[in-house]
């Protein structure tokens, strides 16, 4: 059976195309969900995916995955900054994790450009738009390989 | 019909009334919700007012908030200091934001005075006890005028 | 007999119209003062107006004010970052003080998001142009009732 | 009747166990319940257990206890860090709060090293695996005599 | 024959009872010791207790706990926020050290809540009176077990 | 001719006995000038006292000095923490200079623990209220002995 | 003709296998070239791939790419953290590079969490071992398009 | 007609000759202003000087500098390094501002070598003596041609 | 009977008159103390005086003085910039304690213009030579009166 | 003979005209050395000038130009920020060095706003395009006059 | 006569052989010494070794090495980083000294990066084992020649 | 065969005995290699010795030691507190590398107190003039006995 890989798109991400297109660009959810789904087949791995604004729901859903998914994708949104929840989840299930931003992270504010999930995950991948989610999915699969 | 605006009460706040009335005087929630109501009636709009505990909670009101209200008021309680979440959610819903604070923050402890929530706010108002919030309203009806 | 406000406004104030317009609107100084003491008569109170460029005669007339009003509305300009002098000033005279500002101080330039004087002011109003004033006036005139 | 003490366990914590033996040792959540529940029938008091992964449902959680519980034990897990929003939760409650963390959070990194929640608590208790828990019930009801 | 722990009081701790009673309580050293000698034979422990003001002695203190006592408990006092010398030789001799406060460091002045000497204890207790050495000596009773 | 020594008083010294008199007591600064004159007339030199809440004033009187005067005491209120104009004119005149604070600043706030003055001055004498002067009076006397 | 993309591997890189094999990595600089001529060649691209110690000569490379090269991957090795001269030079040349590291930088240092580099790159991909470069080629190749 | 340029001095620059000649030097301001008034004479264009003491002062010569001076150099002394009103009055009125500084202010203390004047200026001229005013005029020409 | 004044030198003040005479002067100890007894009798006061190298020494003599001096003048040499645990003594100890230094210790090294003492001290004198510790017993003897 | 002034173009200063043109003007390094070139000649001095990105050549250059020329005119570019080899052969060689920029770095990135240079050059220069050098160039001839 | 040295041991060193071996070697101090003792003679000079934990008792020794030593080598253990006393005890005497560690404390935590001993030693020798002592006596040596 | 170490000297350090003299001695380089020949001859090892001023080629120049030669003696110059590449390159051949600095780098400014180079270092020697470089070698040799 294939192995399975989970996508976790953090806060705000649900409004994609709406918001603030000039930085993230105008492609919405469902279709970055649609491109995964489609190299996921192609590298014959199945995903699911999952958009929460709740911080404490990403936590239970990496805790969660421990039985069920091989890596995780995981956009953490305004959650990058601060969640040490988050981390101490990801550092928890020892799942192989890819931290992904569509904008470049680095480019922006200040605060903006510390993770705190960057050192418990297995790499970052920022600033390629829907691109990071490929780029990271294709990432994870090399990793559980 | 008349324009909508969402008051939302961050964490802790419904225990105003009880919570160190010596920092955020003895009104209670409720009372200030019915002044808010009084002053929306004789400014001619209409305000439904919330409040929750959970950042990802407000995240989503705001979210929701853009197809129903022209503006929003919120106190964002202790998230006020970190939470880059709702700070998202504002500048992505574009809906005019007003920041308000029952206490001076500027008067308290030096983390309370910084919010990551006000470069994106439409502006700012702290340290009138109940009156933060009427004015907050007041400034958000003539944002929308 | 009617109370008395005294509204004062710090350096560079004067050019108000003139200056940065993007920033700080197109309104001049005797508009604002114009509809202050509009506001001031509907509210049944008496104010009077003051701009000076020197941080030592913002100080003088805070002195001075106590005699003569009971609250003080203050835009203390650039003195806002730095002027220990006028925070002495206003925690002396024990008058109630709202701190305004027309701009968002805390969506500009990371030095101008540290004000020394709001810690002594009753409260501050930040962000909402003209309207910033009204509203200060306003939570000026709650204060003394 | 017997006094009733509250235990809050935060995010990650129902890992334990799995998580990281070699920082937060072998044992179950399960496992340090009943050893809590054994110590606090010796000592003559009633204790209720609750884990949540959700920042605000803490703070609703510290909230409730006013009027059932005596005390609290808090193990605020990742929270321990950054959240305003309990600490406000504990110090609006005025009930005594101890605590307590698993690993020495000293000699781990330098973001670990640092409680918002501490200020607020009655004391804390770090370091000594499951009998930090059993040390805080103990500081508890010491606090509640 | 029954193992023995240390007992040492860092500096100042003689002057407990007449210090600072808002801060430090009422108890004198005397009476603590007392107590800790009362627990350590209900708990078949030996303990020794022992005060000075002088940096160097605490650390020859340490020292030659080596060959006598299974574990210390300290409360190094104002020495807690910069000996590296205490702290070398905690680190040194291997035995295991739990740190004391009677006042919870860490709601107390900024320079107060930095411990050089917890990093290398086996954990700390802050903030519960005279219960900090008891519920410290029942922690290294626990370790030495 | 006795040697003439001038006495600067700072930015709302002008205000003493009313201003916080619990943190700067209630002492007028007519009574603290008549009681440096006393001390002058027994030391056999001679004094002029000013007062001026404008910094760029205080920087005239110190130059002025240059001519008239063999040293000065000087207040500088709250410029203490900010003025290098002030600072510049005293390293330009060479005239040995006393900075006097009625309280101490050390036991203030944070930004009031920095003086930019104190470098240039040839001491300071910080918190003895009226005495602060008196004794840097004696001082200067000292200094041009 | 092909589209052609420049490879630059910053100093140190052609000691990998030897380096530091725990944290870069077996694998060779030549096997790494020689996945990425592959990589390329199923994309219909060009590759060119180049390795120096010297900050300047990566600064000259990038000039020069201007007229040849559609876009760039970089792995500017310890240059990352300092070389504003290299960051400018990519600023100037508009070509849109990748930034890659072969190990997660967020995991290590603190001096090596920070990149200069990054705020000009279009995107940086770090912690994926070889793999970064694969995925840095791919996001490269997916920019030009 | 002739443009004007308005040269303006700041505090202490009166005390040229006798202030820190190792620092400032021995020439005096009348012999730079002597200078200035005949390159000006050479390059055809008009100046007038200025020297003040009180930077409210200076606010408002800049203020009014708009209506009829075409550019200004201006040495603003020990308020080049907090005075944001002086910074705010540039920014309004538009006019190119050249700082110049007869030290180099960064081979001097560290609180000299932050201007917050200068990211407002046109350019800044720092360390030659009183050359620094005849480039920063012949600057100031160059940039209204 | 006289009331009775410890004066206590830190370290290093043994030296005085031999330890870089360029800051400290040439005067030595015995000079300093013979002028301190002089000035004492004709003040009608006692004093006692003391040198010590070492910290907890200087721990135990504020201790001590508790039961026989009504004010202690201290000296803490080096220990003034680190010593919580002399500052404790003095907080503890509740008579009033003046701060002297010989050299102006803010126009040295930036490490030395941090006085962990000045806030629980009375006052603070400093820059003045051996007349520090003269105006520094007129001080104490003031304050006792 | 004429004196010879040794010209230095830093890294990516060959791109001017191509490089960032709103930031850097659209004039050509070629175009800036005729200019140089011409003034050189009406001023009676000759100079060389050159290019080189690589900061080790920098070094060699300035050393060697102790046996040929009089004076440096130097834009270190982006080694400005940290090239302490370049500030130590400046500080070798004791010819005098001229700092000088195309823009206003004090108006950029925080971390152009600090220079590693400016401590051991004559003076520096900002802000005015190719007008820079050429007022470097004049000061650097009064240098050397 | 042979010229003397003195060999001071700080806090912890007496421990060497049983403390942290990986981090200090399996020597003992006595080993140290006999070695130390063996180059002397065949160096020509004749040394004297001390070991104290004593902060202020390593102050002494070094005043009083006055009279009788030409050099000191000194390792002040984990005085090091705080002991402003023993700094000043060093620049008082005037007779040079060498600072040792045994481990390179560039390669350990922050806080023993930092040593306020060295910039009043003659030299500092870190990382070599007892041959950091080996090498030190041999440049305190080479210094008094 | 003998031993071979190789001798790197970093920038600036050709110009030996003409730089600032006051600093770095009089002493040539060609003086120091000599007398490093000659203890490395007594020492029974074989010396080769390199200078340059280009960061990169101190990188290549221990790349390629690592076949050739069993220990190296860097002085790094100006690179000492920046160049993260040479850190690398000496992490990555494991050679043991022994850091030397003529002057005391602790008593110079403020950005030469910290060397990036240190924490991968064998050890560091600082402030003996040439007998750095000589105890360097001895220490060199020593290391690979």
């Amino acid at each position: 059976m294939a192995k399975k890989i989970l996508i976790i798109h953090g806060p705000n991400l649900n409004l994609l195309g709406q918001r603030e297109p000039n930085v993230y660009g105008k492609v919405t959810l469902e279709k970055i969900n649609a491109e995964l789904k489609k190299l996921a087949k192609k590298e014959g791995v199945m995903i699911d995916t999952v958009q929460t604004n709740i911080e404490g729901e990403i936590v239970s859903l990496i805790q969660k995955a421990k039985k069920v998914y091989k890596a995780i994708v995981l956009n953490p949104g305004g959650y990058t900054h601060y969640s040490v929840a988050i981390r101490d989840a990801i550092a928890s299930v020892k799942i192989p994790t890819v931290e992904v931003h569509l904008s470049n992270i680095y480019s922006r504010e200040e605060f903006r450009q510390k993770s705190v999930i960057a050192p418990v995950a297995a790499g970052q991948i920022s600033g390629f738009g829907k691109n990071s989610y490929l780029l990271g999915l294709k990432a994870a699969i090399d990793l559980i390989k």
